[in-house]
């Protein structure tokens, strides 16, 4: 729908990332300057601010915060992770959803986030257009997990890869440093797919790496695992750093962290990220050696001070390029990266639109053929997928020797 | 005693920092350059590699691989945990260590550690005085605990504390990003010393700190501590930061991570550092809310892409300074720092020497006075003292997008 004029909704949605502001300093930046645009919204809490009528006039933010967007981690306006029912089931929100779009004269609407967000986009946009309602959407793709279907990879990714290779060089580091061994466990987010503790590769790749890498792609055997650290212990003076993900499944498909920590949990019900402590107990107890258990917990996915500058440069330009679509008469799509390269063989990142419901709910995962076969460790192949998208740095300025994040002021929008 | 002529023999000890191969970098960079030193050794595993005859010869290694050393995490020649006897018990390793003196005609060394290993210099020190053999003796100091006796703050600690601000600031945004709560529980190193965990009020101080702050230096009140996490949840949707160090011992002296763990410790021992599920595990069970508990673990000591310029010059000019003072015929004595103020009222950073048996075995805990009345938070004085130690940055180059750490030959040295 070309030319349609009228106000732009922002909304950030799932887990934070550090570059997810730089999508949102994208789709403002962009916005602000299009004459068709009539108001820029920021929705606090994403869906969620929709519903409440709670969003900011991004106008009113000094420009100078905007630009530090890009270097801010987490989601600025407040996230959500609020699931819309099927509106053939319940259509009570996306009534509400069109009352604040007409009242608002909404007729941009932008969704930042990875899988479920998604699927959110996906349903606002086809009720949108059952109803008739002209609103051009474009979700913009976020995910540290990097398993949005279509894409080469997803903002977000190689900032949190970047963070746990340098980490673990670190880690490797440290761990290492005595005449007396420590096996060092370190657990990395990743329920499915395990793009990001594959990233203990590229720390690999500089020398300073996990001996062993385990991802929940591959079923995870125990006494394999067991003979695997024991076997790196007897040629390293029981040195042995793994890199591990949180979502590992044991032959029998449960969750490890929960069929290991079952017995000894006191409430009753087991938690996830615990595994790093699970695979510890079983270790010392097992092999008699010295552990250290060490979970990347949100620092993961927050660590903006170690920030790819590719990753943040390709989340603001993944904003900027949905808003130019959508001024464009674009609609029902989704951003998604192709991955090329020039004349000299140098990476260069495509923009490129996809139909919004090819990436609803679809994940995807490592390929097999890039896990070694024993599966404890991934091939060269990652590498070269990886290595390209964490190049550079970009951080906040220092005040005082700390981050100077973005300050927005928040102003509610009124009619 | 000064002209002394012969080599110089220096080695790290304890727990790794960020710019404990700064100092090293410092005292091997000046080492060379002085006439009256004929050889430079690097001790692998500090005392334990005297004690095997086994260190390197620096003068075989690149000056550009000892200068990038400066920005190089954990110790490169090794580290040990190794304490040795009185002489009056047991004079065995003295006698070895005099042997290999000897062997190599070692008239300068240089120990660099906290207080366990200026307790190791000391006696080393004192026995070779009592034995009439030449060598001038110099301490220089490390910890990220900032607890040695004398020195006004000790190297390795404001990077550590910058990381711990940075990290929280990051932490802070991601866990409060959601329009439901979460108590996020950081545990932070110091068995004794509160120094690492009161670097939280810097993050505060910027405004993305912890609500709750936790230091050994008072006993810990679990029914108090629950309280206040609940008064912050109540006036703040469910959200608070804690930042607590793995030192605190509750009302009747003991560690609060073993006396609440040890009913649920199926391996029959409790675990320091596992406070911060500990404490997770009792708001959940009786405030009922959401909890993350996070551990800082290593990355807090080894994070050298986040440490503080300041520091890693300082810890260079510690020890360059300890090796002029040698030269100059100084020994038996510990490079400690004095905090001045410029005329335009700019902090200062002085090399002073004091007696190494002052600095042995003695902690310097952070004043009760800068704590508050309730045991919750540190006061200005903190922030005063502790802000000029963090500015600048200073981090190793990139190289294909991660950090290009040192690489040491580790050439042995032979005569």
């Amino acid at each position: 729908m070309k030319n349609l004029k009228g106000a732009c909704m922002f909304g950030q949605s799932g887990g934070p990332t550090s570059v997810i502001n730089s999508s949102a300093a994208g789709v403002f930046t962009e916005a602000l300057k299009q004459g068709n645009i009539t108001a820029v919204y920021g929705a606090e809490h994403g869906i969620v601010g929709i519903l409440n009528e709670k969003f900011f006039d991004i106008s009113k933010e000094d420009p100078k915060e905007i630009e530090l967007l890009k270097y801010t981690p987490s989601s600025a306006l407040g996230s959500a992770r609020y699931k819309l029912k099927d509106a053939s089931v319940d259509d009570s929100d996306y009534r509400r959803i069109l009352e604040v779009f007409e009242k608002y004269n909404i007729r941009y609407f932008f969704y930042n986030g990875g899988n479920d967000s998604m699927d959110t986009c996906n349903k606002i946009s086809k009720y949108l257009q059952s109803v008739g309602y002209e609103c051009n959407v474009i979700g913009v793709p976020k995910t540290i997990d990097n398993d949005l279907y279509g894409t080469d990879h997803c903002p977000g990714y190689a900032s949190a890869a970047k963070y746990i290779a340098n980490t673990i060089m670190e880690c490797n580091l440290d761990a290492k440093v005595y005449n007396f061994g420590c096996v060092c466990i370190m657990e990395i987010m990743g329920r499915n797919a395990g793009w990001l503790t594959a990233a203990a590769a590229l720390a690999g790749y500089k020398g300073l790496g996990a001996d062993l890498i385990y991802l929940p792609e591959v079923p995870f055997d125990t006494e394999k695992f067991l003979a695997a650290v024991k076997n790196v212990c007897e040629k390293n003076d029981n040195k042995c750093i793994v890199a591990v993900s949180e979502g590992i499944k044991n032959l029998e498909g449960k969750y490890v962290a929960e069929a290991e920590a079952s017995a000894n949990d006191s409430f009753g019900h087991a938690q996830l990220g615990g595994l790093a402590q699970v695979l510890a107990n079983l270790v010392k107890t097992r092999l008699g050696v010295k552990v250290r258990p060490i979970e990347l917990s949100l620092m993961q996915r927050c660590g903006a001070h170690l920030a790819s500058k590719t990753d943040v440069e390709e989340a603001f330009n993944a904003g900027a390029f949905a808003v130019k679509c959508a001024c464009e008469g674009e609609t029902d799509k989704m951003v998604i990266f192709e991955r090329a390269y020039d004349k000299d063989g140098n990476y260069v990142c495509k923009n490129v639109l996809m139909p919004l419901e090819l990436a609803a709910n679809t994940e995807k995962k490592v390929p097999l053929e890039w896990i070694t076969n024993d599966g404890s460790y991934v091939s060269d192949e990652f590498i070269k997928y990886a290595l390209p998208l964490i190049q550079g740095d970009a951080k906040a300025p220092l005040e005082e020797g700390l981050p100077r994040f973005a300050k927005l002021k928040k102003v509610y929008a009124t009619l």
